[in-house]
């Protein structure tokens, strides 16, 4: 085990036993600190995101890559505003969630604490180090970032600025940790650190996932994978069902909550299908349909079974003719990834069984799948979305950054 | 991958979705059929419990074992009014946790419902079998048990049981499934069956429990492990805290959250501790002090640094002498395991300080430990006890094997 693990995590620990019964004023006094630093510290970032910028061209990695990778002003104040955002939010900590007594006397109360402290591993985003240190300090967690080795200069440089102004403004030293150690190895250790970390969450793409799914032994909240469906239904309002297909797929094809196959039933879909695909590949979608796609839609080129389990997350669209809700259900069951679903009708009880028999985290009537998102869910902030059942579904907002304890009032009760 | 553990996975699979929109009618009228059965078929089910019991006595297994491992007619009596119980609670499924309309129209509810397939991993204990199962049908969730290999005969016939008389109620086929393979090899593969198994529950000792967390790739609950303390503070009154300590020690030392370590204010050790430890010492309970102790009560044992960290499970008990709240939440927070803790005090301070800066599933001010428990807590039902700060912590009851599902109504909303 890397002996700088073992300190950071000593260190998170230590500072996450502080954060939990840190108050929220100070909390907020830390996080208005560390977004006003940021900005004065905004020269000595960008030169440390230039550094990265150039060791990543030399490199040759993608446009899209470097682009999310480049900070200037403009960006290092929306990070800084996001932050004064997060300490605008209630404290999501001390809540009681429910006090019983007891027929013996004990009054038994269930209350919000912090998770303690919370692993991050993120792909090269260094907006993604000021966001999610920020959401678990308003939390009360410590944090151990773990970011892509291609923003090390820009996180080293975000996160000392964070430190110095938080614990300036009352954070405990800690309660900000960034592996600087970026090798595989490390990251593999940091995903065993039983012991040192309560919850890790991957923030990132499906490989990076499927890394921390495999070879975590501490608790993992999964993110993140979006194999999103629409389905028409044959009541759907045909402009309703265009302008929510459209939106679903080229509002934002690159993010998880894009939709990736369209379902339509086959008593509609010759006429309802036409000025839809029309109006997608004059957006420049591709089509890849079922055989009765390609015959209504000559310009769509036939799918194959690896279509219907792929998230392009691109200006593609796969599309099936349905012989009704059960086949639609059926195809989302079997090619869904349980994150988004959404159904186009205009009949109360198809609605009703859609909703009941999708499992998803979010299922939707009449409306599109771009919604599933903290901030349109009206959390004000959100860390990820979760894939998984276990803990927390759909888009993780402050509260799913918190656990529970059970405080027991007792007189000398004994069983 | 066996190919046994993939067929029972499919099959709970496809049982969860048909039992996820179960009506609560129908599912009690399983589990009350499931518990007549189970009377009913109590003589088959005892031969082949005297079979197991047979092979574990050839095999020399202790005493101890053996007696969690038989049954008898009373027993299973006892199996079947737990399920009756379970009938008799409230379904969990379907509640609306939450409804809220966005600016935008979208009327966003959360509402719970089952987790899917659940793990059970457990040890040589049949009546865990029957329990396990029953909380996960009452809550909508299908089940694949992994019973201790010495039991497999007893369990294999309350399966069959329970599913012979489920299904003529209405259960679905595939709703309890039970690995007959009880290799080591294949409890390792149902830990990494990732897309059939949604959460995994290990029931049982410290090894089973670090076994599961090291090998599964699936989201685990780890449960039950207990270093429990109770603190006497200086203020505490003498007879309660000797009711206490008396009762969380010895009421049955071989549960998580018996005590075992007693923590003691310098102040007023002395005097309280004598009376205590003779007490304990004429129960049969070995006491293990530090030097203070040892000094103040000469029939301790010097205790060891492994003393401290030690569950034993068993009549002993170590006894530290602490300089106050501060020393005795510092040895908690470096020796205890999250699960539960005690302070006896009659100080106001004291027992909000305790509340507060104790890091633990369960935190009691002037009770036993041992209250720790779904029944005690009112919950009328109990799975295991949550050790971990995901999803659930401390006792978990039927709302703790629910997750939760966003429905939103729109009416063509795009983003």
């Amino acid at each position: 085990m890397a002996s700088e693990l073992i300190i950071k995590g000593e260190m998170a620990q230590s500072a996450a036993r502080a954060l939990a019964v840190l108050d929220t004023d100070t909390k907020n006094r830390a996080l208005f600190a560390i977004a006003d630093g940021l900005e004065a510290d905004s020269a000595y970032i960008l030169e440390q995101n230039r550094i990265d910028l150039e060791n990543a061209s030399k490199k040759g990695i993608p446009a899209a890559m470097l682009d999310r990778l480049a900070l200037d002003r403009k960006r290092i104040s929306a990070m800084a505003e996001g932050i004064r955002q997060v300490a605008a939010l209630p404290d999501p900590i001390g809540e009681v969630l429910g006090m019983t007594k007891r027929p013996n006397g004990l009054i038994i109360g269930k209350v919000s604490v912090p998770l303690g402290v919370i692993g991050i591993i993120y792909e090269a985003r260094p907006n993604v180090t000021a966001d999610a240190a920020a959401l678990c300090i308003k939390a009360g967690n410590a944090t151990i970032l773990r970011g892509g080795s291609e923003a090390i200069n820009s996180n080293i440089a975000i996160v000392k600025s964070m430190c110095k102004n938080g614990e300036g403004a009352g954070l405990p030293v800690g309660a900000i940790e960034l592996v600087e150690d970026t090798s595989r190895e490390t990251a593999v250790e940091l995903m065993k650190l039983n012991g040192f970390i309560d919850v890790l969450i991957p923030r990132g793409g499906a490989g990076l996932i499927k890394s921390v799914v495999e070879n975590a032994t501490v608790p993992v909240i999964e993110t993140g994978t979006g194999n999103c469906h629409v389905y028409i239904e044959k009541t759907a309002d045909a402009e309703m069902a265009k302008r929510i297909v459209i939106n679903a797929k080229t509002s934002r094809p690159s993010v998880c909550n894009a939709e990736e196959t369209l379902l339509v039933d086959r008593a509609v879909a010759g006429k309802i299908l036409p000025p839809i695909l029309t109006a997608l590949a004059e957006k420049g979608v591709e089509i890849r349909g079922c055989a009765e796609t390609v015959a209504i839609f000559p310009g769509a080129k036939p799918a194959t079974e690896e279509d219907w389990a792929t998230e392009y997350n691109d200006y593609i669209l796969a599309v099936r003719v349905v012989g009704g809700i059960d086949e639609a259900i059926e195809h989302i069951t079997k090619y869904g990834t349980k994150h988004s679903e959404a159904i186009v009708t205009a009949d109360y009880n198809m609605s009703q069984k859609f909703l009941a028999e999708v499992d998803a985290a979010a299922v939707y009537v009449n409306a599109s799948t771009r919604f599933t998102d903290g901030f349109e869910f009206g959390f004000g902030a959100e860390i990820g979305i979760s894939t998984q059942k276990m803990h927390a579904r759909g888009p993780m907002g402050l509260s799913e950054l918190t656990t529970t304890k059970y405080i027991i009032y007792g007189n000398g009760q004994i069983r």
